[in-house]
């Protein structure tokens, strides 16, 4: 692989010697693979992306190296020639602080997990210190396995927005609107007014999208349902809600509404554009009809949905429907980890068990969810999920060098069938390298970890008492 | 975490100085937990392992830093008081030179995978050369993700176990019969006549447990797979079979010998002690009550059951029947790694769907099947699979001090839902240290990587054609 490597080296300068009058990037990165996974799924191999533009964040080529680098001059050339180069990994659902709760307890049911557990947990420990903490060590996670975007549902989103915006990572940051007392609102209304303070602090932000984030139908009533869509439709932003998760919930929407979930949703007004339902498991073809007609994406949450026996969500049915699929982690406490790798690889397993047709969601559709898809869930599509002209320059590097790694047939099936989030060497989000060779540069490890493993012992004694 | 590492060290410096007069042991492993899975189940926070006897091979104390570092002089000590240390990981069911084909094709059903690209591959590359190239890379991969023991099917096994051998791992290793010519035989006779030589050949080795392996019932005769389990009753070796993965191979059995696969092995005497059955997913109550009266154990390959679309083994149902499970990774090119933690992962997560009970299959489940469920299935349960004095000291230490690793409540929790095998830090087979910080001893990385690849290029070459 180092042979490669050095000829694209002596190529690049070689080139770039003869070419004097060329306009500046910022940054050129050439990878071996370079996987554009644009609208005509191009793979260039070896390839090149020049960054630059005013701030330093947008693509501005992408093609063959010797071509990239003739074009533009570079003020850093990124060596990517032994690695595989994609779009960043959108993950379009998580809790982030909830890492602080990483493997507190296992091998529950959902309702028994969050009840008796969970819930009084965050009841004891949730702060503004203990989401700031758990965003800053779930940022260096994300940036360390590449992801680029993700959307979050928690308390004191404020806090989640200043971490990630320090951590350089983008985030469709939801303020969770939720029925019973939680630590940052007493009321719904409490909730929907600090959703609205946070959507105005943030909005316009390069980074951060607001969003807010009605909790669930099973957890809210109908007027504050109502008025969380209406406040997104005021300000024109996203919307984030857990949605037929469980068959409790879809039994609890029949018996209560002599509805599902979604049926029940669409009959008060809720859905509208830029939504995204987390989860989406029990859902059957007129829920997925009313999805479809109302533009609302959903987020499938593969390894969550296993772990907490939660089903299965029918994937290929809602491709097949028109409704745009995303893919997600859900918090580490269901999970246990932040890696996107993992929740593409388990997508496109479970698909071919669940159909029981091993061609379901091929290596290239799984990474599609996990970026250009996520994208488009998110309403970010004109901006991420691709490498192409004109859109933010968000993308990795992964390794292809160990053992496990070699040999490498086909570079989107070792991404998607191989690779793991400890593979990345590089993140880089709006043109702003996040992590070298994996070294984090907008984060200090080591006092992420040590404030974290300070939070951990509060949440050890809260749950001990 | 360093604190204590450093408490630990002086602790063990100043008990070590204060005793003088104390057995030698040629190495004690410190960790900051080490899990025994021994029969009450202990971990200790902290533990040591003490390692020594005649060959340096044996597990001379398992209990508190202090007490063990009181009772034996150390030649040295392996700090790993920041790590976790557990028992070697034990997979049941792979085909090792199959690394060679590692995303050579995905998202095909088995029997065109099989028939149309990985049978025609193999025709044309298998070879002794690349059956040694491919058994290096996989021990460098198997030895970089803590698996110890390894139970292979496949052709050309002197070279696997020669490869194995020297790369230090434990192989329970099998030569492969079947009615077609293959590489290595041209019929089912000349492959036992191979067995009965490689059995001769290894039999009695400290690391390598001869074995034959009859493919599956659907591709031998009768004729042929009585006579290979009587090459395994003549020589007292185990016999490792492929068993009821495919609904198609239930079809077939039912069509031709209106039996189910497991009913015609047993209607033929095919069935003995130490063998392993891999897969075991068409099996009813009856074939389960089978495999339990001849003692048969099974491997589940949850990874390959879900890439190839093959159903889920019903591994809940074996234990309840008592049952031996053991978990494998089966071939890479149906994985597409060697990784045990994504199958113990993939066990626990894929057990709590399948019975839609989030409590089926716990950590502490799934890890057993990994260590002494497949120490057990191999008849090798007295020798490893888990930490206890007598037992050969096959062990590996997982790092705990990763951003994805933090907080870490419960080491079980910690090994089966965070960890993955590039975590492992340390591998030790037999007492000898094969990987130390990640740097593999018995094999020079880049020179296998590059054979591999050299290898790969010819496998390229024969599919193109």
């Amino acid at each position: 692989m180092r042979a490669p490597a050095v000829m694209l080296a002596l190529v690049t300068f070689v080139v770039s010697a003869c070419q004097p009058f060329r306009p500046l990037a910022s940054l050129i990165v050439i990878g071996q693979h370079v996987i554009t996974m644009n609208p005509a799924g191009a793979v260039l191999s070896p390839g090149a992306i020049a960054v630059g533009g005013d701030d330093g964040s947008t693509i501005l080529a992408v093609g063959p190296p010797e071509e990239v680098v003739r074009r533009f001059a570079a003020r850093e050339i990124l060596d990517a020639s032994s690695e595989v180069v994609l779009p960043g990994l959108v993950n379009t659902h998580t809790h982030a602080p909830m890492v602080m709760y990483r493997g507190l307890v296992d091998d529950l049911a959902l309702m028994d997990w969050l009840n008796s557990y969970i819930l009084p947990a965050e009841a004891k420990t949730v702060s503004p210190d203990m989401v700031r903490v758990g965003t800053r060590l779930a940022a260096l996670e994300m940036i360390e396995s590449g992801t680029t975007t993700y959307a979050d549902m928690y308390y004191f989103e404020e806090e989640i927005a200043k971490a990630t915006r320090e951590a350089g990572l983008r985030g469709v940051l939801g303020q969770t609107v939720i029925q019973f007392p939680v630590a940052d609102a007493k009321t719904p209304a409490d909730g929907l007014a600090r959703a609205e303070a946070f959507i105005r602090t943030f909005k316009g932000d390069s980074l951060i999208v607001p969003a807010v984030a009605p909790h669930a139908m099973y957890t809210l009533d109908a007027a504050a349902l109502r008025a969380a869509a209406d406040v997104a439709r005021k300000y024109d932003v996203p919307v984030l809600i857990h949605l037929a998760e469980t068959e409790d919930e879809l039994k609890q929407a029949r018996a209560r509404h002599q509805m599902s979930p979604t049926a029940y949703l669409e009959s008060i007004g809720f859905w509208g554009p830029r939504t995204v339902a987390a989860h989406g498991v029990w859902v059957d073809d007129e829920d997925i009809a009313i999805l479809a007609k109302r533009r609302v994406a959903v987020s499938h949450n593969p390894e969550s949905n296993m772990k907490l026996a939660s089903g299965i969500a029918p994937v290929t049915t809602y491709a097949r429907a028109g409704v745009t699929v995303g893919l997600g982690t859900d918090g580490a406490a269901s999970n246990n980890d932040l890696d996107m790798f993992e929740a593409m690889r388990q997508a496109a397993l479970l698909a071919k068990l669940a159909t029981r047709d091993p061609t379901a969601v091929p290596a290239r559709d799984a990474l599609a969810m996990a970026t250009i898809g996520g994208a488009t869930a998110l309403g970010l599509d004109a901006l991420i999920g691709s490498l192409e002209v004109g859109k933010r320059a968000d993308l990795l590097t992964v390794a292809t060098d160990s053992a496990r790694e070699t040999p490498l047939y086909d570079p989107i099936s070792h991404v998607v069938y191989v690779a793991r989030g400890t593979d990345v060497r590089t993140t880089i989000v709006n043109g702003r390298i996040l992590m070298r060779n994996r070294r984090v540069l907008t984060l200090d490890s080591s006092t992420v970890i040590a404030d974290a493993n300070r939070v951990a012992g509060a949440v050890r004694a809260a749950v001990a008492r």
